[in-house]
């Protein structure tokens, strides 16, 4: 589906709106979206709808038949809401969660304050604003399954010279088990995305997001990272929003080949150990760092199951663990204290030149 | 053993530096803590160095004979260093961290404005410190034997004025089933400490206890609280120390009673399992609220796997879990919405006034 079309295809639109293939009914009234067809914040409510949509059935395909996603359409009381949908304990995926939500109402303080300190600059104190994202966390049972995390935001904020808005968002992979080609795929189907839209995009985010990924009090990366960008608002809306498109409808691509190519790897108690003890990581990068997981929790009225939906079913700390030399634990630390150039793009550019 | 006694008798106070009964050698050398001996830096490291090891055999008592405590001691470049006790994957513990900590050196400037923010006002920006502390984190297996924590420091900061001390602390405990008796029990052992040294205090800082162990995104206490401080300079240096002694003396009487009566109770996966996801709850105050934790991590060069030996070994999170009516695991619930006066102090008052 190319999202464009659908715009300037009226009885297309009219079929979208039936809603027939989203997870819920969207949080926007109806008649409110059908208005404001043309505006960003329609649009992209519209496409992560789609995407929740998309990926959750693409993802029940790889499950066993009664493992179904429970799906919670939700709304506060400030303005707008969410769905978020959760599958937990299937075969193939230990904890599912994709979730969307469309809040608008007054920006509290203490989140215009920490976005002043990111480079917006922001008039005024009572801020008028919306947001609208889509975000997933998918933790499978086999530990030779990666756990991949996506998010893409629309932002606006009102001050008294007018409306900001950007976009933000990013894709990034967790594996137990490091296999090279997997990196690779998933990071060339990002760069493939990003590509089509300005060239110097996929190595600006993919650096971006190994810096943001950090584990700072252990000096590791959360894993092999993907893309990460937090304030994309060139060249224009429509562009913007895009790039955006293209970056989520990369993540089917860029993961669920990964999903069917290791879910039914053998494993046993040690590697199911591992898997365990990296999802602690999970966990502290999460609570300690994620200025998106804070972000949520320290708003008045969250809904903190659907921040929480990220955090792993199961998790463990073992003290003073240490991999022992040369083996496949190792081998996937050493990555994650020095991330990798995985399409070698510094290597190709010196050949070429 | 009275603390009093052992400084004033000197043969006592030579036995006491032969270290033989504590978990390591002690973190200052020897003949400096002989030179100083009257000093409150020496008279607290000797002091958390006695209450890790009794703490440490009292829960060795209790296991099976081969559970014994891993002991590291470990030095930090900038001035001082600890001892980390764990006892992991025992039949009674499941986790069991103790550990003394006795540092010096500057203040870090941010950990400098958290204490500004806390009302202390130092004037100067490169400030000497000191900081002697002990803490554990004891997790035992059975659900039916809750989770202990405490925590007892000591603080010298120096600035233009001279040194500011003072000392903080506390003791809490966090049932997965509720044993009001046990409640009760422990509540009144560390009221009996508080009263010893002031009337007002088991009061004040039961309630600061309540306020301070709160996962404010839940709207839930962690447990059933104790107490807590957090500045205690009052009324002079030698009786602020005592009292601070006698709460960590009254740690092994208020809780290995209750590890005693229970490590044997019968439970089953059902209890298991809640007691992980109450494990999961008790990673979020810890990783997101715990401001002792923060201030660990975020030191520059921080030993994190000591302040991270207070995570348990195994935590669990469900989407949406909500325990039945009228269950255990609901009682429990009820009690962490809104505590409790365990000793009815209240109640006692209004009857006899």
């Amino acid at each position: 589906m190319v999202y464009k079309q659908q715009q300037t295809n009226q009885a297309e639109m009219k079929e979208i709106m039936q809603f027939k293939n989203y997870m819920a009914e969207p949080i926007t009234p109806v008649n409110q979206l059908e208005k404001n067809r043309d505006d960003m914040k329609t649009q992209m409510e519209l496409m992560i709808m789609r995407i929740q949509a998309e990926f959750c059935r693409a993802l029940e395909k790889e499950e066993d038949e009664d493992a179904k996603f429970r799906v919670d359409r939700w709304t506060r009381k400030e303005g707008g809401g969410g769905i978020t949908c959760v599958l937990q304990d299937g075969r193939v995926f230990e904890k599912a969660g994709v979730n969307i939500s469309v809040v608008s109402g007054k920006l509290p303080p203490a989140a215009a304050q920490q976005m002043r300190t990111r480079g917006k600059n922001f008039d005024g104190k009572e801020l008028p604003f919306f947001a609208a994202g889509v975000s997933a966390v998918i933790h499978p049972r086999n530990p030779m399954v990666p756990t991949i995390h996506f998010n893409y935001r629309y932002f606006e904020v009102q001050d008294k010279n007018g409306v900001q808005w950007w976009f933000g968002g990013g894709t990034d992979l967790t594996p137990y088990y490091l296999n090279e080609e997997d990196a690779v795929h998933f990071h060339l189907t990002l760069k493939h995305a990003c590509d089509a839209h300005d060239k110097s995009y996929y190595s600006r985010f993919k650096k971006w997001c190994d810096d943001y990924f950090t584990i700072t009090h252990r000096g590791e990366r959360r894993g092999v990272g993907g893309i990460f960008f937090d304030d994309v608002d060139q060249p224009d809306q429509q562009s913007a929003f895009s790039f955006v498109t293209s970056c989520a409808e990369a993540v089917i691509p860029s993961y669920i080949p990964l999903v069917q190519k290791h879910k039914d790897d053998p494993y046993g108690y040690h590697e199911r150990q591992w898997q365990l003890l990296r999802r602690g990581r999970y966990v502290e990068f999460n609570l300690i760092y994620d200025r998106g997981t804070k972000f949520g929790l320290f708003t008045p009225e969250a809904r903190y199951e659907s921040i929480l939906m990220s955090l792993p079913l199961n998790a463990k700390w073992e003290y003073m663990h240490e991999p022992t030399a040369n083996s496949p634990e190792h081998k996937l630390m050493s990555v994650l204290k020095e991330p990798r150039d995985w399409l070698q793009l510094d290597q190709t550019h010196a050949r070429t030149s």
